[in-house]
């Protein structure tokens, strides 16, 4: 058995702790895997006076970050500290020094991957990121590898793990959302602070990633359509289920020939499909190729362990490359920097979908016919009408299912009919996928 | 842009000729991923007659396949054939002639692989089978590659796309196994002579890849205990939907120190299971990693062009591993020959599971204390019993659900029950598979 890799190791939060819990764990089994066993051979964190229940000894450890980065006998850096700076410097000064880096971090990635991608090809290294969507879930490998036989038509991800159990649990239990995450706050299932998670922006890193993957196009990610899970009422997943659908939040990426679709939103899918069935803090991927047809993975998209693996796995596959030359075999895009396709993001305003919408309208004579006015002179047909709980003198639900129209008509007629003296609050809209293959 | 990779076809068939299509289709989108074009330059197969909608030319169509296979100008030969002669000759005389090969022959694999992992070890040369398995569900990559970092702990397939429509079929509709089937060869969704598939033979082929993928263990084939489908009445669908479950045929392979399970035969698993909601020729391998729990990896398990994206797959990474090296980069059964585990597959008397029990029995007061005894006495223990249609003097199905018990147990006490008067016809046993993870 040749020499090991020695690894440097800048970030031991709770992935770090994994990853050193799990090469010391699987030692010989990934020896075997890899050609040669792999050692974390030194650990950068401020702060060492946290007990993580796992010693860095033998490893050298060390709040200087550079120092490890900068250490002539470790070729390999692994970055799990997350957020923009200092990791973008720290993953920046690794290329530079001509280190192979493994990185879970998706924000870094999803807004200065451009940046990044092109150091690391200018300098021949390579660069894993696999723990950075999907957690275990190897769904970037399976992007730049697996599918490399075919054309990938759309994506839809179910990737933030904490909006999808708020979610599960709303749907199973009628609770709101407030309450549903106030638990999962007291649960550790929620940060503290739960806005990039349920505001979306995590999903939309994660779709930033998996649209530059499937479609070799790098998004601009201010560019990608956002909405999170904040809005979603008991109601509406009860009037969902009604229609025969489940609310999922969902990182939607889509082909096309002048423009891609790239946007994260609730979206309402046909129960019985798969996606539907992702229950829990799971995590899943469903892809459609032009040939493939459907395919989904599916996995734990967050944790300690799961994130470790696929951390370890990259780190596999960047000693398999040494072993049998010094180029890089797959750039970090899939394709290399130059052969990336120049198009962009689709304006929300020019999407087209069905939509699920929601007014409280007072129970009068009149209202459908007036609302439904509204949305034909903008074009927007219907499929279907839910009328309930007919009180008069109150407000009720009136819920339409709308045939496919644009989004920038809706707009248009959502605002005038939220205008209407006959209806109170914020109409509700909530997009449609069926045909997700 | 390098000059093309120029490439050999055995066998112009149905994945062949999608192999073909998909390549001339996708031609652009190859090229940027491998970093060259690949063009197939030559084809060898027996007929020449029929017309397979895309015309070999410009490749060379032959009937002479050696004649391809040691072409000096071609490094990369795929075997489409299937079975076992001339499969095996082929594959040995091009990886002795040192070339790259590419195949989807589960078969020969299953059995003759050791042989042909071993020459092509020998020689230096890279074997991809990924089309073997899952038809274009990239798994066996993601098990060498994508899970690298973790031990898995158990594999659960639902592997052929027959069996999954027929039981499907009969799980909604209610018809019989051989209904069903009926339709399915009418159909084109079940061969002629539908044994291979049914009686779970090419499902016990995946599985033997999968666990030498998943454990490092390479299962003699002839060890690997296979029950099909023929047997599967409405009457246990009925029963199983009863208790919560669905029946699927799945390949099964558990880890273990002694030694490694792999079998293959219908079993219960709870609905609501991601696995029970896989419907109609789909395919699902389901894996439960030691640290990252459970991945699922759903799609289509057959058929032209999901089967030939496999392929295509497989050619890419020999050409992006031959970009960058000479060596082997990844060894065909994801570590050396001599790293595999000397395990052996636990003969199935040494099972332990839980059972669904079904008697036809005379409905006599006593019957399910004399049933209840014999199991007793082998040491079964019964969680739930269902008796149903009292009818005195005529055979009632009498269904029981046993605790975990030992397979050689089991048959015994089956075979003292069906000698007893008072049951007529042949027990039916199924194994439930209550924890996949």
């Amino acid at each position: 058995m040749a020499s090991p890799v020695r690894v440097g190791l800048i970030g031991f939060g709770t992935i770090g702790t994994g990853v050193l819990r799990l090469l010391r764990a699987h030692r010989a089994d990934v020896a075997r895997r890899a050609g040669r066993p792999i050692d974390i051979v030194a650990i950068a964190d401020l702060d060492h006076r946290t007990d993580r229940g796992i010693k860095p000894a033998p490893a050298r450890f060390t709040k200087d970050a550079l120092s490890v980065i900068e250490d002539p006998a470790i070729p390999l850096i692994i970055e799990l500290i997350g957020g923009y700076e200092p990791a973008r410097r720290f993953v920046l000064a690794a290329i530079r020094a001509g280190k192979d880096v493994v990185t879970a971090n998706k924000a870094l990635l999803a807004v200065h991957g451009d940046e990044i991608v092109a150091a690391a090809e200018a300098r021949g290294v390579r660069l894993g990121f696999e723990a950075s969507v999907g957690g275990g879930i190897p769904i970037l490998r399976t992007l730049k590898e697996g599918l490399a036989g075919d054309r990938t038509a759309a994506v839809y991800g179910i990737v933030n793990g904490t909006c999808n159990h708020i979610l599960t649990t709303m749907t199973r239990e009628g609770r709101t959302f407030g309450d549903v995450l106030a638990d999962a706050q007291r649960l550790g299932l929620a940060e503290a602070d739960p806005s990039t998670d349920v505001d979306g922006v995590d999903s939309a890193h994660k779709l930033a990633l998996l649209t530059t993957l499937a479609f070799n196009v790098v998004p601009r990610f201010a560019d990608i359509p956002t909405e999170g899970i904040r809005r979603i009422e008991p109601a509406d997943i009860g009037f969902a289920r009604e229609l025969g659908y489940t609310i999922k939040l969902l990182a939607i990426a889509k082909d096309g020939r002048d423009a891609i679709e790239a946007r994260v939103h609730p979206t309402m899918i046909p129960n019985g499909h798969l996606l539907a069935d992702v229950g829990g803090n799971f995590n899943a991927i469903f892809v459609r190729g032009v040939a493939l047809g459907p395919t989904m993975y599916y996995g734990q998209g967050a944790g300690s362990m799961p994130t470790a693996t696929a951390v370890v796995a990259d780190l596999i596959a960047a000693v398999r490359d040494r072993a049998i030359g010094t180029g890089v075999r797959v750039p970090p895009w899939g394709v290399p920097h130059r052969a990336l396709r120049p198009l962009r993001v689709r304006p929300l305003a020019d999407l087209e979908s069905e939509y699920y919408l929601r007014f409280m309208a007072l129970d009068q004579p009149g209202v459908l016919a007036r609302i439904a006015g509204i949305l034909g002179r903008a074009d927007i047909s219907i499929a279907s009408v839910i009328q309930k709980d007919r009180r008069a003198g109150t407000t009720v639900p009136l819920v339409l299912r709308t045939h496919r129209a644009r989004e920038r008509n809706l707009a248009r007629a959502l605002r005038e009919i939220g205008r209407l003296r006959v209806v109170r609050g914020r109409p509700v809209s909530i997009r449609i996928e069926d045909r997700l293959g």
